[in-house]
């Protein structure tokens, strides 16, 4: 967050979610509200107005969701955040009415749309005479430059989280893993690099919209600016079997380097998100990543992160037990079983080494 | 090239190396010459002036090569073109005079370089004042979006240059195959996906230079928009093991979704260009390639292009024998034993086609 937000204090934000409240369309809004339940006024969604957030979403108990913008300036917010990402990220043309007329009620905004609001000509005007500031996420610092291979050489451990498919919860397995790690003493640091992770940490890269020549060298910056730490847990994107993300993905894995990945893996999905491909076995796949890695730099899956949301509480444990027994690693869903220890433990293992209590 | 250049006529250029003549540092200069001949007036290399270009690079028979841009201009140019392409793609400050100069003397400016000379305030200034083009290569389309996974579907045959390492001659490996499969009567266009690809086609998409979550979306765009031809011969990037382009190196495999792939190596590389890191066997890598595009679509390596440069004639022989052995697929050097015909061979032989005279 910026300087000027600084002086101004702390965020009280109105998240706009345009009728796409749910888990899988809103992404953005729904890890912003479950990592920084403090900072939320209130959700902006003509469709949900008046339902429970919590019932819809899992998280952000108490948090009221409004029909209009005007309701929610009755919750005294300071900031408006765009908590969806629409495909392309492009700035859908209705919002520009509701982003001016946040702006003009005193409002900040950020997003993370692909499409800058910096560079829409009507709301930097907006900002100006409002004197209010836009945080566009998604941009990239300036001066990245190419991979010099050299994260591998680091001493910190380097955890990525890695997917069979793109959004299904990757980020929020590494948020969990990194909470896991400082309960047990170590000096972990989540590694954000896509626009909600950003916003939850406050740094990092987006590492989707950088140019790709710069990519690996964009991914080894964010360890190399982090090298002193214990324990690095960066957020994974894509996947390497999604036609439209596996640039990123690829390059992320071999910047970043990782010595250990977390395998990310959503049982009820067949096909890849949006641009459909089958996703093959696990198995498959994570032979597919060590050797992909280790062109680069060793690394082991040690864990698989599954995300069970639309499963019944019986088929999701039946499916942890198959997954380990297939992958011979240990598996849970962080969510739904608490259980992120699991994986924190085979990180131990993996790197021979333990810290405080369980 | 632009409407504005079409209307003067032909180009005449002077290819600008700054000292560094030699196939491993001037790979735009060295494919320009090859391919473009009979658009070259002189070399600009104030450390190789008056030596044998053929001599020291294997193409060029007659061009001159001149120390300064007085001496340059006595050829009658129109056109300068920047021949080198250092790591990271910036424009040396001392090259600055010399190209304003050259503006000044009536020439026209190519540049594939990341650092767009349009965007230099100086140089730009130049351009308007003397009314020349600064063309530079490297600025991709603008409307770019993310792969819709459909480059899969088209009919038309797509082979893709894959590689052990970059800058090791997968583009001229498919300038080669172009040529052939034209010869033996297909309808067949070489796909330009790099800076110097782009200056000898005339077309194509720079895709390192790409927003990455647009990468692969770049690549469909170059077969979709060539879908009604009947073999397409795609530029290679990379190699999917270099630390710092393998983001470009994947994007373009399944953006493209090739269903048939030549890997080209150059046995006297053991580490990776530039950032160093260990090549593997090549089964290994063609085991992995076909994994990686098979996420996307079925692919084979059908050939393989050796560059043997570096090596004797009777090594060179021997380790198109080994290679041959090791990976029971037909091998070459297109250059060296002018043998491009066995690599056209492997493809009819996947396709199950066959056309024409050989």
């Amino acid at each position: 967050m910026s300087k000027a937000r600084a002086r101004r204090g702390a965020r009280r934000m109105v998240v706009l979610t345009d009728g796409k409240l749910n888990i899988w369309s809103a992404k953005t809004a729904v890890s912003v509200i479950r990592y920084r339940p403090g900072e939320i006024a209130c959700v902006l969604d003509r469709k949900a107005a008046g339902r429970d957030l919590h019932a819809l979403i899992g998280t952000g108990k108490g948090i009221p969701i409004v029909a209009s913008l005007k309701e929610a300036l009755a919750h005294k917010p300071n900031t408006l955040l765009i908590g969806i990402a629409p495909v392309g990220g492009k700035l859908p043309a209705a919002w520009r009415k509701v982003l001016i007329e946040a702006m003009k009620a005193g409002l900040d905004l950020i997003s993370g749309l692909h499409t800058f609001l910096n560079d829409d000509p009507a709301l930097a005007q907006a900002a100006k005479r409002h004197r209010r500031e836009i945080w566009d996420v998604r941009v990239p610092p300036p001066d990245l430059d190419c991979s010099e291979n050299v994260a591998k050489a680091t001493k910190c451990k380097r955890v990525l989280a890695v997917g069979s498919d793109c959004n299904l919860g990757k980020m929020s397995v590494m948020l969990e893993l990194t909470a896991e790690a400082r309960r047990r003493g170590y000096d972990a640091e989540f590694v954000a690099t896509g626009q909600t992770g950003i916003m939850i940490a406050g740094s990092g890269i987006p590492m989707d919209r950088t140019i790709s020549d710069f990519t690996n060298g964009a991914a080894e910056r964010l360890v190399m600016e982090r090298k002193k730490r214990e324990i690095l847990f960066v957020e994974g994107q894509g996947a390497i079997g999604h036609p439209a993300y596996s640039a990123v993905t690829l390059g992320l894995l071999h910047g970043t380097a990782p010595d250990a990945m977390i395998m990310c893996h959503c049982p009820t999905r067949k096909v890849t998100h949006s641009v459909e491909t089958p996703i093959p076995p696990l198995p498959f796949l994570i032979d597919l990543h060590e050797k992909l890695a280790g062109l680069v730099c060793p690394a082991k899956v040690v864990g698989i992160g599954l995300n069970t949301f639309e499963m019944t509480e019986t088929a999701a444990r039946r499916e942890v037990e198959k997954t380990e027994k297939r992958t011979g690693l240990p598996a849970t869903d962080v969510y739904r079983f608490g259980r992120v220890d699991k994986l924190m433990d085979a990180l131990e293992r993996h790197y021979k080494m333990r810290k405080g209590q369980r």
